[in-house]
């Protein structure tokens, strides 16, 4: 696995690099780093130092992250002001938003996979913790590689063995439910998820 | 609709009252006023000054809070302290826990209902909010009087449009549909909601 510092901003003081990510980097490595040691080919590519896998830093903005987005679904414009809001204001929810990306180490740092955790805080459940996967998207041009399966097993385990979820869930379209089956998700007996979708209004929270 | 003041706790300053709910009154007491306004007996009794319906207080463990919850699913034991950190955990998260509740004002302010709408900050849909409703229960004593409706009613239009989302969505049973699908919720068509659940690990996040 390919160390962070490898591609630390040489500007950037000990204090930047540490706030500048979405979430702390150490939570997530000895997940990361029991990839490393396992027996299998699966990613190669990541040990081979040809992509890194690390929490979204707020300087992704310059290096297509919004654009892998549109990837996925609308996204619409966003200036770099907006995303550093939206960035520190996620932060601020402290241990909710674990937002994990690849990058192309290659490719100057381009960011070709992206996958969400979003932490809900419960009183039920002895104040438990509600997992969700969200906004999982892999660059067209990158796929076939697995990443989708790194990032979702990186997750799905993170949730489980960091934060503790009672209970990890996920919408997807059907042509994805067997992809994510192989990780443990599955459908629940009478349980439904109902949804309404609103126009876009003029002001945002 | 009944003032908040109508049951203040004497000792505390206007400070301490701001700050003993998870969010503030005044974000959706427009839409409770919109209740207040309307030709229509549904809520009688909240009109009445029979019920109130308010923010969640840190004071409202003393109320029956947790026990309400138990009716809905494993709670637990929670002690005061336990219950105030993650209440404040959840409030330090701004714009995210609208945990609305209804007290039952004749009988010592025991809290006979609750809801909670959990709002999700995105980068997609132009740094959109997504909205869940999550975690909704009224007490058996005192089903039958619609409360149900007036929560999923209030929390809908306040995610709507206080909080912008251009999306709610929630999990229900199955015979639980129909009661949705009066508020707009519906099914989406090849959309699949799947789950893991995990037993309970020793230490939580």
């Amino acid at each position: 696995m390919t160390e962070r510092h490898g591609h630390d901003h040489s500007s950037s003081s000990d204090y930047d690099k540490k706030i500048d990510d979405i979430f702390d980097l150490n939570l997530i490595q000895p997940i990361l780093k029991y990839y490393s040691i396992k027996d299998n080919k699966l990613h190669d590519n990541i040990y081979n130092e040809k992509y890194l896998i690390r929490p979204l830093s707020i300087s992704d903005y310059d290096h297509g992250f919004i654009d892998l987005l549109c990837q996925l679904t609308e996204c619409g414009q966003i200036t770099y002001d907006e995303f550093k809001q939206r960035f520190y204001q996620m932060k601020q929810c402290l241990n909710t938003y674990y937002i994990l990306i690849i990058e192309d180490i290659n490719l100057n740092k381009q960011i070709i996979g992206t996958a969400t955790l979003v932490c809900e805080k419960k009183f039920i459940r002895q104040l438990g913790i509600r997992g969700r996967i969200e906004d999982v998207v892999v660059d067209n041009r990158y796929r076939g590689q697995q990443l989708g399966k790194l990032l979702i097993d990186l997750l799905t385990k993170f949730a489980h063995e960091k934060c503790h979820c009672y209970k990890i869930s996920l919408e997807c379209k059907d042509d994805l439910v067997s992809f994510y089956k192989q990780f443990g998700y599955d459908h629940e007996d009478k349980q439904n998820y109902l949804c309404q979708r609103f126009p876009k209004l003029s002001k945002k929270n």
